[in-house]
């Protein structure tokens, strides 16, 4: 290519204001190795989590404690939280659906949880069996219990922009429950996109029910192709956290059911162009992505990572 | 998919001034057919542009008078435009490199012509044989006989914000590309970001060097999946003209050379979404792209056919 070489994407400030740097929430091994098809060996996966902390990043989801029933893609949480290699500076949240799920996260010693809430009454019922108001009754005892053994709490809010069923969500009734997960407890709040049908417009009107944009992370699946215009837009109303997935783990651009997450190479493109730190060494993080392409045997729906690894 | 039927993406304004329609310069039978591998038969194009204008799209650059030895896509020029159903509302500029493709041009009948610049001196030696300064030797003869005879004329400039040789390309370099041609009787600039690299400051900071922001289009191409993001920057400064190729024709994602063009159909997406008007039928665009990608023999680097054309 050449074009590293040269220096690009060349720094230049925006004229709008962003944030001096951003974290990146790395959803990949949970969220991506989830929504794969193939089931990868755990000595893969631990290698993944060293190769994404060398790259720079900090936040690495690394694995969920929900049933093995329903995501056996993740079934070796265990084994793998008890041969992960912590590092310095570096967190390893994993996804907590229940008290069953805190109860072994805690065994295995994690300090940051993740749970995952709807937006949405068809959701609510579809993805954990409840409603929307009879969620918070699950949260409650979690993220108390949680928060009293001194781990962090991240909420993710699902269909936060529109649902497949109930078409779009109103920004009043997601900030409704983001609300009420920071009131549980929750020290951050992840706005998902969960079908990828939200414009920059939304991701806007949505941020600003929200009073303390600090406490915003945005989360976008690039199904229609908007995911990095709306992190753009979060970027510019000062949201400073964003979730993304190396080489775009968890969807397949080419598939009618593509839940792509926004690829981590695509973010950090644009973040090195805005002059945004993010502390990610993006040849390294190519590379890992290149490899873990090779681990899946289909190539990374990731334009930086197609562009880059030639 | 259901989630048009539930009118998605919901309708709403950004907190940002946009413009309030967009004109979309659709590029697909030129610069996307230009760039595939395959050579599409006449009847195919001719029926792909009859596609397009009943989808509602009214700026279809049909095709280029570049010499067939090194266009061999484009070598049906003469037979396409004899041949084209030409719809009330509907121009069909076409891309005229020299004097010699003017005459071309003008015997064939069209009312609207486009060239192209380079505003670095690696490209405008690799693609025109030229330098920067001696191009406009080129074009002026060119513009003033196309003016003379009635046409708009509109101005490429390539290269505008990253060059693989030369590496970040400074806005007033190409400010000052841009400037002569209007001054040479372009009644548009196209601002094109040829190898994909920039982002949104750097948007932001070149369309800032040009008094009238009415005189320009973007033309953005998604190497690093930035083109969607930059269009939105992009019309946040007021920009209302943008290149876009239905299906994201001319580039294939999974290539190394990837130099696809922003796909007509996620700009679309996005339109909607902010509530700008573009007066395309989304629908109807996204079955023409899935029809045509069938004729290539391959799928649609598109985000919104793939999600959509199920």
């Amino acid at each position: 290519m050449g074009t590293r070489e040269l220096g690009l994407p060349e720094k230049v400030a925006s004229v709008h204001s962003l944030p001096e740097r951003v974290t990146i929430w790395e959803v990949g091994p949970r969220d991506g190795l989830q929504n794969e098809k193939s089931i990868v060996p755990v000595e893969v996966k631990l290698e993944f989590l060293d190769r994404l902390a060398d790259s720079g990043l900090t936040m690495l989801e690394a694995t969920s404690f929900v049933s093995p029933k329903w995501v056996p893609q993740l079934a070796d949480a265990e084994q793998l939280l008890a041969g992960l290699d912590r590092r310095e500076g570096v967190r390893y949240p994993v996804l907590v659906p229940n008290e069953r799920g805190l109860d072994r996260a805690l065994e295995a010693g994690v300090s940051h949880i993740a749970i995952f809430a709807s937006a949405t009454e068809t959701f609510a019922k579809k993805n954990l069996n409840s409603t929307v108001d009879d969620q918070f009754a699950m949260f409650e005892p979690v993220v108390t219990r949680a928060r009293a053994a001194g781990l962090d709490v991240r909420g993710y809010v699902s269909m936060c922009f529109g649902d497949p069923w109930e078409g779009a969500v109103p920004a009043a009734q997601v900030a409704g429950v983001g609300k009420r997960l920071l009131d549980l407890g929750c020290s951050q709040l992840s706005l998902g996109d969960t079908i990828g049908v939200a414009t920059a417009g939304q991701v806007e009107t949505l941020i600003g029910e929200f009073p303390d944009v600090g406490a915003l992370a945005v989360h976008f699946h690039d199904t229609y192709g908007q995911a990095l215009a709306n992190t753009l837009a979060a970027l510019r109303c000062g949201v400073s956290t964003v979730d993304s997935s190396a080489g775009g783990l968890g969807g397949c651009p080419y598939a009618e059911s593509a839940t792509g997450n926004l690829a981590t190479e695509d973010l950090v493109w644009m973040l090195d162009g805005l002059g945004v730190e993010s502390g990610v060494d993006l040849d390294a993080l190519v590379a890992t992505s290149k490899w873990m392409a090779g681990k899946l045997g289909r190539p990374s729906p990731s334009r930086v990572v197609n562009a880059l690894a030639g």
